[in-house]
């Protein structure tokens, strides 16, 4: 099925016949050593999540290096960056006379005094209700009770107009003197399974702020429906100083055009829960992988492929910034860059700067086998989103979506979750990308 | 992502506008009410596994008639049929001396001696290497051994490529004389759960067949390799006389062509492991709440839509045939038909009679949003083929397929492996199609 025998015929004797032959040593050998799970299932098990600045991610730093080491990349270098140092404590709520509440801290949120802060709770659905009521919240706990929008098609798309409840609820919040907040988890999942993320404060404007499991979101909502309701809150979680941490990157040197880079990445930080499966160590083996498929074809590409495992994504984007910063002063030309930061499931797509968009699309053909079957206009991630303006063409891998926000941010983003075979295909759909973009090249503005 | 915008623009001020304001609301609807997730969560727990001719099958009929009334189906109907009635009893494999096999007896197996039997194994990997060995497997156990082919990207073609082992390969041993056939299980997953499924036996050549889980595979394999093995082997199935049993069928009637029928439906039947979750009690709901959508929609279809939940797919496919000996003499016409079973996976595409391949193509913008980005020329699922020589339109719903055999005809074929939004979009999807076919009719060639 999905055949485009057409398109296939069409190019024997062209030399996109042999980026055809390309594109089937990277699904045979990827199909056969399912090489992207193996890594995951090493650095989902062995190591773990890896919150920036933690001990367990400066481990996946060396993890990293390792991998990069085995595949055969050369110029391997950690790209230092400061990072943010938030660490969870000791947390817990409840309604006062009926029960706990399973909470996650926000990431960057502050701690409550260690005996916790006990306040009514009013529910809100919106930022602006907040303003709207005012001093009314002073004293209050307010409690960002908006669900995703059921009806909406794209998960991303869901989870885009529900999040400023988490990123900017909390000092919506300060501002009319509410003492701290609960926040409806921003997922489909019906499970009760807090999503952490991170939060952003206004400088001056800082409470304490967790993450509801979707059921003590509606068992809160339906205590509050009955009369007032008290909460305590304890949250152990604190900011710490910066620390140093790194990106990795390591290279399969271009034979005709080594100046030229061509990035593909994921981020190696996670939350600080789970094991980050699918956000994103998903998207750090599909870009060793992809690597690594091209390499064991004993193929030579003509420009450079970069493998970048970028830190920091979640709660600062240091890693991104700081490449981006590398790249500005570099003689090396930021060429393309191949996000990957939406999970290990099937692949369907992909996205790519517009003005790139036509010159792409007669590539669709070889992608056939791979799951991807669109390329859209579009950003590429938010790691190598920096490099936009420096004139690199971006690209992201988009995955089937339906089930990235049951796991994203959760005790439940575990290996268990992942597909070898789905994941795999992500992988050789890189692999593929970036061969094409490395042989072909992509029109320059 | 995945807009095609042009295509929706260029339908303003058509006909096709109020298509698109149809699936608009199939798809808030449903994904609303997540229908079909809250049958199948009922179907799976209440019901569970339901094999023809089981007591469970004949509650799951009285279920689903439930189910169209509640809809607001009129004309139901049971529509009988015989059906093999095999029933699996208490199994066992062990390697002499060497631990416990996991097995599950083939569906339609003759069980062994209760004190089971007792043989060396010897391992193949085709049909065509027992014909060549001969009579030195007599008296043998034989263990087919072929895997799924990793590099094969349609889990389907895998699938296709090895399952002669399971249905012809007990005949082919029985008839060099073995006693007994061992099959590896028909699966890309690696966990130790055997699949079962139907063998077909040649009359008067009939031994004892099991299917083995990977691990078990493996493991026995490895232990060939050291030298002779000799597995005890019990299995308690039999084959009782055929029973009556029941398709059953309900309609949207027609408002304009009541007599051209559009049938929309899955399998009711499941293997006697697991919950038929995916497999194929996603398809039953598929097709009821395809119904349901169009039914609540307050929209009424030109032609009639037909769900049928079709008895005894996976060993006898009497529902299929007994329908369409019915259809046959009807003054109806059979106009099209839409099958279910591949899974409650994200929808990719559906397959259709190739004839109608261009015809159907144009409708495809509409499908944006539903998971549909292809038809491809194709059949349309076992229960619907015999409908084919009445000059019946075949469509066929194809989800995204690299799951499906990791749980299909097995233990692990439970509710739990559905995603609420992912089983919907397959019904919406289905009901999209239904109501194309219906308003805008099928060229008749």
């Amino acid at each position: 099925m999905f055949a485009s025998v057409v398109a296939v015929v069409a190019m024997i004797g062209s030399p996109q016949a042999d980026h055809s032959a390309a594109f089937k040593q990277f699904s045979d050998r990827g199909l056969t050593d399912l090489g992207a799970y193996s890594m995951l299932h090493e650095l989902c098990t062995k190591i773990g999540h890896r919150l920036s600045g933690s001990p367990s991610s400066l481990r996946a730093i060396d993890w990293t290096e390792a991998q990069m080491k085995r595949i055969g990349l050369m110029n391997i270098q950690r790209i230092p960056c400061m990072v943010p140092r938030w660490v969870r404590g000791k947390e817990t709520a409840s309604m006062v006379g009926s029960g706990k509440l399973a909470i996650s801290a926000l990431g960057g949120s502050i701690g409550t005094p260690s005996r916790g802060i006990t306040a009514e709770v009013v529910e809100v659905k919106s930022l602006q209700e907040v303003a709207d009521l005012g001093a009314k919240l002073k004293g209050k706990i307010v409690f960002y009770n908006r669900p995703f929008d059921r009806t909406v098609v794209r998960t991303g798309t869901a989870y885009g107009q529900a999040n400023d409840q988490r990123t900017r609820g909390a000092s919506a919040a300060a501002k009319v003197g509410a003492v701290g907040v609960l926040v409806r988890s921003l997922t489909f999942a019906t499970d009760d399974v807090p999503h952490t993320g991170a939060l952003r404060y206004e400088p001056g404007f800082e409470v304490p702020a967790a993450a509801l499991g979707i059921q003590s979101a509606d068992r809160l909502s339906a205590a509050i429906k009955q009369g007032p309701v008290q909460v305590r809150l304890t949250l152990g979680c604190k900011n710490l100083p910066e620390v140093e941490s790194f990106s990795v990157m390591g290279d399969l040197r271009g034979s005709e055009h080594p100046g030229d880079i061509i990035v593909v990445g994921g981020h190696l930080d996670s939350w600080d829960v789970g094991q980050g499966a699918h956000d994103d160590g998903a998207g750090v083996v599909h870009a060793l992988e992809a690597a690594r498929l091209i390499q064991v074809s004993g193929r030579k590409p003509k420009r450079t492929i970069r493998v970048v495992a970028f830190m920091n994504e979640e709660n600062g984007l240091r890693g991104g910034l700081s490449y981006a910063e590398r790249a500005k002063t570099s003689p090396e030309r930021s060429y393309a860059a191949i996000e990957s930061d939406s999970g290990g499931f099937m692949p369907r797509g992909f996205s790519v700067t517009e003005s790139k968009l036509a010159h792409v699309q007669a590539w669709l053909p070889l992608f056939q086998g791979t799951g991807v079957e669109r390329f859209v206009a579009g950003g590429g991630g938010a790691d190598i989103g920096p490099l936009g303006p420096l004139g690199t063409t971006l690209f992201g891998l988009i995955p089937e979506d339906q089930r990235y926000f049951d796991y994203h941010h959760a005790a439940t983003d575990t290996i268990d979750k992942v597909n070898a075979r789905e994941l795999e295909f992500g992988a050789i759909a890189m692999a593929g990308l970036a061969w094409m973009i490395s042989e072909e090249g992509l029109p320059q503005s």
